[in-house]
């Protein structure tokens, strides 16, 4: 029986590829990130340290079987370190010129901090002299002894640092000192012994010096290291899984502070601030890997060691240069120069900003390094979103106390004052020309006009959903909601939090991508999409990767194109933006937030409040205009694109005076009526109540139970039919009109919440007769959809029948989601919805990422049973969910023709939109 | 080529049927149903007069034919007159013995008065004198002769009837008659003649005298009748094919009115009223049939006939047995006795009342006539509900004007006096012993005890699922809701509706079967489910036939028993009327309801109110005893029978006082606070204030935007896990109490509201835990289950899932309905759902009926995803479409294992079942 292979050499990496069949997961599970990354390194022909890996499997096998080394494994340590000893010329345990090594723990994912350490193994009262006549550097060399002698302690035979570090104390106190780097070469020596015997007393055996012995204990507690506590809690945190056990690396020491020939540094491979292809990093002459790190001395840039040790220098930029070209990406690496020789200690994949991610993904690309492909899975959906929004100096950010936190529901950071209502939020910002936040309990639709005034907003009530959340979002405002620790007296115009008091015109700064809030002024920087080159040309890769024939693996008959990003844009200025920003349509274009416009307003009410047909037609003829003038501006701004608009949605008291500030008023009234002195005063009064009174009437007679499943979308065009006819009229007045000036006009109309085919069928014939009317009489012939939102369960269930009438479908996952989870979101986010995914019971907040076995079982129906129907319908999406990623794959995945989100997020979209295409290739051609 | 067989005599349908291959329904297609059925009487050897059919198939050439006689068909009719002339004995047109047909239509379905006929064709200025010599009867004769000129007139030529009744009149006028009886022979003699003068006039041509001229344009007329426009109107109604065409019937004319062997009459085989085997009908000697049915003359009852005419009777008697032998069912039955001779002239299924519906066909199946299977498709859902409430005496409320009429939401007969709150409402029921009638325009859960004590419910808000109709149905009251006639006035405690205006205390009497109100007290008649042996029998027949192996067709592995059903139950006095009714289970008993009580609603409030959990647990261990007490009486009253208890499921503000009167108080007393004048009246006021402006805090603070979807059912158990605690903990104490005392006890721990299983992991295994430690205390173990309602779209989405830790499922179809329509049916009804219904969007309200292509669809999604994780999974309904026939049905054909219905609907619900097992037979053994 052929004995396992339980340790590699570094430079036997590749025999554990071959073995392992090439898959370089399975060498990393093997060997550990570690060992496997140094075993490739020296494949390549980079320097490294000899040394050599013990695998995981090896721990696997010790764990299991009582902490019994399995049967060879020792062997080959021992053989190992025989080769160790040839590739450094150096001998363990030999005084003459002793081979020092490191022995660290490596596993497949990176636990920093969680596993062990021994450094210097090989050392001992006999190796020590050696080292000292080696080096001639003795206080060197008796630090490293203790620091053996003190690592051994802890992490092998588990001695606690304190009485190692009392020692230290003590030696610095007698001789006044206040510094370890005070400590003199016989302070360290008389140290050492020390520790010798802080070991005998704590652990009771004495500091082994055998070198073989230090080495086979420290690969025992390494392994043991595994199932200590610190490691079973990282993983459970960090849902790795247990039982990938640990390899065990042991590496010859190299030291960079073996005199002016060596030195020792950390380097990125390129700029990881802003991608610019240089070197970038610090170095320390004659010092060690932490001095660096610990900041003690002034490290110098990485570009004067050319000055310093010019040979070293150049073949560690050859290095980087190779590491790059091997890895395909920006490296972070360790070099140590012992004596003039270099060596690599590790290199890494670099941590980079947003800005440098996007573009180093673009240069590389270009340079031929990395595909388009994957130059674009280099850069994440969230860091498109941080480029795109004023973020705050971090600096200054870090030095501020938190005022309080909410839900971060629109991304940007805004600095202003505080105002408390729209109106003065207006005022505040057009009148003296202010930086305003407003700050709401929480908003209502006719706070938009505030809202759009303002640089930021802030409620303590609703969710990522709520109102507030979504206009801000909307509108790229950026917003923190929910934030219950805000204390709000509007009475007194306050607001209390965290024990500070702000009063109306205090300045805040709100962080809308992390749902911080702070009080004072920190400064931001302002990024703008069209200065941003890179990122330009990386979606413009997007769009064509995620928008072409056989992108998908989709039944027969589906369309096969890809994902196109749309934008929700409710007027002229959004489309502009969704335009610049990317976006190829208008996939939702809402008709009723033009309402509530001031001058409209008093009409929409008028028309609401109409005793007859008559009244209500004169209303309807009075809005038609400014419908229509909206239109022709959305058409104008997307030429050449489809623009999807919506008929009105929302139930009509919406539209209307609150019904609790009616009664409260009301109840007032008549309280005065009764006490009123004068009969002119009465009279007055009279008027007045009954006015209010005859509102409150019509208010509490259009009040429902449940408003989101009440009479609004299509309900209300079948009960009201002029309205939606007055709609239609206006868009297709708008689209002759500027067609007939030469834009490219594609409209769709939608219809909301059909639940039924047979609603459909009593609306849309009529609006498509009216439709007809208004071409003949422009005597121009238009391209033009009707088709329906997909937003009520029943209608995702019967979509065969529902796509008989509707030429295209459009989700809307905001309102799917609520009915199929049967939540409320106004009422479930502040109630319970953040709770449950506190408790874990939702992964996700449905409405920020589509709950894809649920609604998205439901969207898949809908698409599938819609295109047994009309295989070429067009199906999209235009909830919030349009803009968030892992719906987006969702999408793709479900064979949709778009998705449509926030002009704001439109760049995050597209790219979505291209990791989907690339994540799930083409199957169907 | 052989011409096709246009005419078939009656003695020959046999012939018909063995062309049709035995199809009787081709049959009755081909003749018609009168002709199919004169044919089958003759065939089985009934004494039916002479005749034939001309079929469908000729109209139908006829029509389309530009109005030609098929090829072959007139020359097949006289060869058809020739054969009757035979068997009558008498001969067409010959003065001496003349032969006398009618002419009439006979479509396969029948159409009353929509269809023409024409009588005594035969006679002419001949044939009358031979039949004066005949009959020796002038009178008679002339009388005969003017009908024929006049229907000839009518139906054949187009002729208005006004000209001919205008020459009648006149007679009358000038000779000082007031009564057509008072005409003389001679009188009549001159009518048919200037009768003739009046076709010669309108029509311009002479009334033919050629007897078979009379039949070739009758046989037109009828033919054409079928495109006439009553009849397309008719049809149009009916949902009649227009394509089917009718049959021509000629038939030999008999005569009861030839002197005193002579007579006619009509009966039921049975009593129609009550079921009994006895002869039902009257008859009328020496007269012709529409003086029985005229109502001139007194008619005499059928067993008289045996004295009159003991042959004919003794004849009469054998062929209603015989018939009833054929047709396997009472018989409604008309004949003729022309001088001594029987003649049978029609015999269909006789209408029935609800009563005698059962009890005819339990006796027929007891008598071996039909199947118990047939016996239970004899009786609708509908008459079972009839014969289980009060009705009201018919022939009094024919005579009451209807004041208004609304949701028939409750059914059954109640007088009583109008209240107009609950507490009034109880008190005069209670302590004056009044019958009342609660009317308010809708109801709240705090209205309950009023409901409760009233007799009938009404109210003018609401439709069919609102609260009074869901709380009415449940405890069996009548109850007419929405009915937006009534304009009630609430300060004034008067209610005007059709412009009479009741006060508190006048009676009315409503009928929740119809949805009609009238003023006024109307007498009522009730029935007893005990009393009625007969129904008991037919519903043992029923469960026995809808809960046996492999009665439905399924998918292999599932469970292949039939639909049980069960009841929804609160209270002990509710199950046992459940059991009493024949419920096998409680399907749904609400724990909620028993909290609106009068002394523990004040508990209640104080555990929602709670500032902290010491509180909380405080008063949630005050209420344990109050739902202990409540389990052990339904437990017992179910002994041996599964009880399905469903832990809190509304939103805690439905137990808090209302927010809107809140707010009203706490404005008033804030303007009082400022206005009065003493020290201490302030102390007293602003005290007052400050709890109500608390309370209208908490509401506030609970108060959510859509209740429907909102805090309540199993999120309520995770946010507030201490309640359902309380509740599994006193059903467990209950069910273990009575079991030690030797009840068998199943309970069964229903969690409503499940969206995603994770909610269910996270309270089900507290609950279960807290069952065992109440087992272990009490030292008894008990069967038990626990699981969930299905009414959230996700649930049902993700039915595999759920079923990995619910035990069983039940489908709460009214919220289901509600979120996959996306309906709140408390606004929907009022506001758009009735007129859905009218306008033909919906076929019918889902909230009644279940939406099969939309709600079905997840119900059986969700039973097949449910079972596919736990085969036995148990699944019922317990929404308000457990009761509803059709929806049964679909329970049984998507394998449910139980319908769950209010107890008043057991009955029904178990006949529903029944008809939907032997509709759907056995196809898995």
């Amino acid at each position: 029986m052929s004995v396992e292979k339980w340790v590699y050499g570094y430079h036997e990496v590749a025999a554990a590829e071959d073995h392992l069949d090439g898959d370089w997961e399975a060498v990393r599970g093997l060997l550990g990130g570690k060992g496997a990354n140094l075993g490739e390194m020296t494949r390549i022909g980079v320097p490294v340290p000899p040394g050599f890996t013990v695998t995981t499997r090896a721990c696997n096998a010790y764990l299991a079987t009582g902490e019994q080394f399995p049967s060879g494994m020792w062997d080959q340590e021992l053989a190992a370190m025989k080769e160790v000893e040839e590739q450094s010329g150096k001998e363990f345990g030999a005084p003459a010129n002793p081979l020092l090594v490191s022995c660290r723990s490596g596993a497949k994912f990176s636990m920093p901090g969680m596993m062990d350490t021994v450094l210097n193994i090989g050392l001992n009262d006999e190796t020590v002299k050696g080292m000292v006549a080696l080096t001639g550097d003795e206080r060197f060399v008796y630090d490293a002894y203790r620091r053996l002698i003190q690592m051994f302690g802890s992490v092998v035979l588990g001695v606690s640092d304190q009485p190692f570090e009392h020692v230290i104390e003590e030696t610095k106190t007698a001789n006044g000192m206040k510094d370890d780097t005070e400590l003199t070469a016989d302070d360290w020596k008389a140290i050492a012994a020390r520790f010798g015997e802080i070991i005998k007393e704590e652990a009771g055996i004495d500091f082994p010096q055998d070198p073989y012995v230090q080495l086979e204990m420290s690969t025992e507690a390494v392994f043991k290291s595994w199932n200590g506590k610190r490691a079973i809690d990282y993983r459970n945190a960090a849902g790795i899984d247990h039982d990938l056990g640990t390899a065990v690396n042991i590496v010859t020491m190299v030291f960079g502070n073996m005199g002016e020939t060596s030195g020792t540094g950390v380097a990125f491979t390129r700029d990881p601030a802003n991608g610019e292809k240089v070197l970038y990093g610090d170095y320390l002459m004659n010092a060690q890997g932490e001095d660096v790190v610990a900041g003690i001395r002034n490290t110098k840039p990485i570009a004067e060691l050319e000055q310093d040790l010019p040979k070293a220098f150049s073949e560690f930029v050859d290095i980087c240069a190779r590491l790059e070209e091997h890895y395909k990406d920006m490296q972070d690496v360790e070099f140590t120069v012992e004596q003039s020789k270099l060596w690599m200690l590790q290199t890494r994949t670099g941590k980079r900003t947003a800005k440098s991610a996007v573009k180093l993904a673009v240069d590389m690309a270009d340079e031929g390094l990395i595909s388009r492909e994957e130059a674009l899975l280099r850069v994440t959906p969230d860091q498109v979103d941080a480029l795109l929004h004023p973020q705050f100096d971090p600096v200054v950010k870090a030095t501020k106390p938190l005022l309080a936190k909410g839900v971060n529901a629109s991304p940007g950071a805004a600095v202003g004052q505080l105002y408390f209502d729209a109106d003065t939020a207006e005022r505040m910002a057009k009148e003296e020309g202010q930086d305003v936040i407003m700050i709401r309990p929480e908003t209502r639709p006719d706070d938009v006009h505030g809202m759009l005034a303002a640089k930021g907003i802030l409620t303590s009530r609703g969710g990522a959903t709520s109102h507030a959340a979504v206009v801000a979002r909307q509108f790229g405002i950026p917003a923190v909601v929910g934030c219950d620790e805000l204390n709000i007296d509007l009475d007194d115009r306050s607001v209390m939090a965290s024990g500070t008091l702000l009063r109306e015109g205090d300045h805040v700064s709100v962080d809308g991508s992390t749902g911080e809030v702070f009080s004072g002024k920190i400064p931001t920087v302002h990024p703008r999409f069209e200065d941003q080159g890179d990122l330009i040309i990386l979606l413009e890769w997007a769009d064509e990767i995620a928008y072409q024939e056989g992108i998908r693996d989709l039944p027969e008959g589906s369309p096969t194109r890809g994902l196109q990003v749309w934008a929700n844009a409710d007027y002229p200025q959004d489309a502009r933006r969704a335009r610049a920003f990317g976006a190829k349509g208008i996939g939702l274009c809402r008709t009723e937030h033009m309402f509530f416009e001031d001058e409209r307003l008093p009409i929409v009410q008028r028309m609401i409040l109409s005793k007859d047909e008559t009244e209500r037609q004169t209303a309807l003829d009075e809005l038609l205009p400014f419908q229509r003038a909206d239109f022709e501006g959305v058409f104008e701004a997307m030429d050449g694109l489809p623009v999807i608009i919506r008929l009105i949605d929302p139930p009509l008291h919406e539209f209307l005076p609150s019904f609790e500030d009616l009664l409260v008023d009301v109840t007032q009234l008549r309280m005065d009526a009764k006490r009123v002195g004068t009969d002119a005063g009465r009279t007055l009064l009279s008027d007045t109540l009954s006015a209010k009174e005859k509102m409150l009437g019509e208010v509490e007679g259009m009040r429902e139970s449940n408003p989101m499943m009440g009479l609004r979308g299509i309900r209300l065009g079948i009960i009201l039919p002029g309205l939606i006819e007055m709609q239609v009229t206006a868009i297709f007045e708008a689209a002759c009109n500027q067609a007939l000036k030469g834009v490219d006009v594609h409209p769709e109309i939608m219809i909301p919440l059909t639940g039924h085919v047979n609603e459909l069928n009593a609306v849309q014939p009529k609006l498509e007769k009216a439709a007809l009317r208004i071409m003949r009489e422009k005597g121009i012939e238009i391209n033009y959809k009707f088709g329906t939102m997909i937003e009520i369960p029943r209608a995702a269930l019967t979509a065969d029948q529902v796509a008989e009438t509707a030429q295209f479908f459009s989700y809307g996952t905001n309102d799917l989601t609520q009915m199929t989870f049967g939540y409320s979101r106004d009422d479930a986010e502040a109630k319970f919805l953040l709770e449950y995914v506190e408790q874990g019971i939702l992964p996700e907040n449905p409405f920020q990422a589509l709950d894809q076995e649920g609604v998205g079982k439901l969207v898949a129906m809908g698409v599938e049973l819609g295109r047994r129907t009309r295989p070429d319908l067009e199906v999209g999406i235009c909830g919030e969910h349009g803009g968030e990623p892992s719906s987006i794959e969702f999408c793709h995945r479900a064979g949709l023709n778009y998705v449509s989100c926030s002009p704001f997020r439109v760049p995050i979209a597209r790219l979505a939109a291209a990791h989907a295409a690339i994540k799930r290739p083409a199957l169907v051609v």
